[in-house]
């Protein structure tokens, strides 16, 4: 019997598996550049009004454990939020306060995922859901996106892999929308097509929106909220990224519909987050304050997303003109996913890729194949222009030293 | 196939079962006495150093993703801590930070227990221990500690649980020092001695030492990593109770040995800890200065203890007057561990008696059910003097109400 459980064995996260040798590079006086990690929050300050909460919360004493469910007026203004922006109505009660996405994702396989269930994910994902997935043995449906249609969901291989599941149903389908790490939106016609699918196939729906306002170049974007009305579904969205705060981690989860389904599932969700009794409280009353004062927050967002068009814009062509790349322009996020062409290189895959990259150019990224599509390269488009011209320029000099 | 998975349908949380049906009663208006949950920053502020170090936390803009593994010199600080108070030397690398020691069980459960697997947990347990090890589908053996011996552990009935458990050797053996629910310490032969039967058997050791600087009474403590030198283990400690932290949820796993399984299972706990990318940042540097600042600390807890002391003896003299009940008097945390005398009531068992006595008198406590161990009340000594004054009278009126 082996010490480490089959699930524990088997735990990586490709955006953070450089991180040991990156920090020895640091160490011996490398200047390294790090697109490896989507957090706009090494980039931007928190917003004043936010950290002004935060400390007042924090002075006031609320620093006990609060309800597992979290902050009952956080969750009524995620409410608000989602009445405000997409007409979408639910009660603050059908909200999970969680300690970022990341918790939700594990409370949603452990509540939904025993040993040999499958679920639908797009790719390419997001690491964690997989990571989230197989931690509770499940076994993933990934069909591919639609780099042709500028990264959109390809029905017909949505269709022909859950027909190939022969016999075993899908536990849940999740999307992601806006996408990590493709920096693209899924169109209303795709989502309402799925959604039928789903709905056809008794699959519960997860939908991933936690960029929903990080959109530019003319995005379209509705939430999946708005499409599944009476159906079961699960949103997922949080204070990471839309209010650029990942370091406080306070995530959403949200349960808009009354069927047996959801609420089952939003049981489960309190039951996870009684055992481990509270998420940080003092960062919820923060987020509050965020999430209310909605003219600052619009104000911050309006121009930050300026910025991370710009820089997202540059990037996209940057990397394109190298002659190494493809990429499709990202409309959302801060991610630009960019395929190699590997035919032009000695380098065998992403990964080895990756690893030179590091090594020779100290450049740090993440590998397409850990967002389950082989031969990519995700980089994040967060820092300066002048950072990111750097960027490129070192792999563009990376890959003529490699060219074949 | 059911909707939710077998792990998800059983969770629950004892200590806070009555939740809804309380903060209905509240909103109702009536005043409840909460004696439910130990948490200590609902009754103590956190020192006002910690305070000032979380504000300067965010006026730095320490708000992005820290390293997974958590911030190093918070880390360092650990080590520090546990060479300082008891001459146990390991390396700051040997320290994962978690949100609170919940999120330390989920990923030790999640890193050890395939289905099935067995694993030792002394009853009276502090609940989430079962709750995390059944989420990963294990199986718990739960040999009573011993309460004719200040709930000390009952070595013959450790050994006969095991040779009883035929076949199937447990993953690891859990102590916890000082124990909630009973608030008292174990001895150090019986450590020794667990621990050589532990070796024995070849049983991974986990102490969770989380409240062992809340001593009073003279009570005996030393860390189990003193006595495990050599062994296979790991500690369990965080800011929750020893700096009244718990809203901030900055927990530490410790790995302080070398050998392949110790380091098999941090290596497990920095890929969980990756898959979720980091815990809250301001709050790790805040709990940084209350474990580098130790003079303003030990006053704090000096102060705090002696409030503590007064209020548990206090408790423990009150409920044992009643006659009602037989409490083991406590000399560690703020819990007492009360035995009914059922006998005497016309109520049939500890779960009836917490839902009796919520509704008629007001007040929430725990049943000893949800700890393992039937026919007792779990009662939390942190309130003021007056209260628990006033809760021990209610629960008497109570008794004598349900008389036989």
């Amino acid at each position: 019997m082996p010490f480490i459980s089959s699930a524990g064995s088997g735990i990586e996260n490709p955006i953070l598996e450089q991180g040991r040798l990156a920090r020895e590079l640091e160490r011996k006086g490398s200047k390294l550049i790090k697109i490896n990690i989507g957090d706009p929050a090494m980039y931007f300050r928190l917003p004043k009004n936010i950290v002004w909460a935060y400390k007042k919360a924090l002075e006031e004493g609320h620093t006990a454990y609060l309800e597992e469910q979290g902050l009952r007026e956080l969750r009524e203004a995620v409410s608000d939020r989602y009445l405000d922006r997409y007409g979408i109505s639910f009660a603050g009660e059908n909200v999970v306060i969680t300690q970022g996405v990341s918790e939700a994702l594990s409370f949603m396989n452990q509540g939904m995922i025993d040993g040999g269930d499958s679920a639908v994910i797009f790719r390419p994902f997001f690491t964690e859901y997989l990571t989230y997935l197989k931690l509770s043995g499940g076994v993933p449906i990934l069909p591919a996106l639609d780099e042709s249609n500028n990264w959109d969901i390809n029905i017909s291989e949505l269709e022909r892999l859950l027909k190939n599941n022969k016999g075993r149903k899908p536990k849940y389908m999740l999307m992601t929308n806006p996408n990590n790490p493709t920096g693209t939106t899924l169109s209303g016609k795709a989502i309402r097509e799925a959604i039928e699918i789903a709905k056809d196939n008794d699959i519960f729906i997860v939908s991933d929106e936690v960029y929903d306002e990080l959109l530019y170049n003319g995005a379209e974007f509705t939430s999946v909220g708005k499409f599944a009305k009476g159906i079961p579904h699960m949103l997922l969205n949080g204070a990471s990224k839309n209010y650029m705060a990942t370091g406080l981690r306070v995530g959403f989860a949200i349960f808009p519909e009354e069927d047996p389904k959801s609420q089952a599932l939003k049981k489960v969700f309190i039951g996870m987050a009684g055992a481990r009794l509270s998420a940080n409280t003092p960062s919820q009353y923060a987020i509050l304050e965020g999430m209310r004062n909605k003219e600052k927050h619009n104000e911050f967002m309006h121009e930050k997303l300026l910025q991370i068009a710009d820089r997202s814009r540059l990037a996209a062509r940057l990397i394109n003109e190298t002659g190494f790349f493809t990429a499709v322009p990202p409309n959302s996020a801060f991610y630009l996913f960019a395929r190699i062409h590997l035919n032009k290189l000695s380098i065998k895959d992403d990964k080895e890729f990756v690893e030179l990259l590091l090594k020779e150019q100290q450049i740090q990224l993440t590998r397409g194949s850990g967002f389950g599509m082989e031969g990519f390269i995700r980089i994040v488009t967060l820092p300066s222009e002048a950072v990111l011209t750097e960027a490129v320029e070192r792999i563009r000099k990376f890959c003529e030293g490699h060219k074949k």
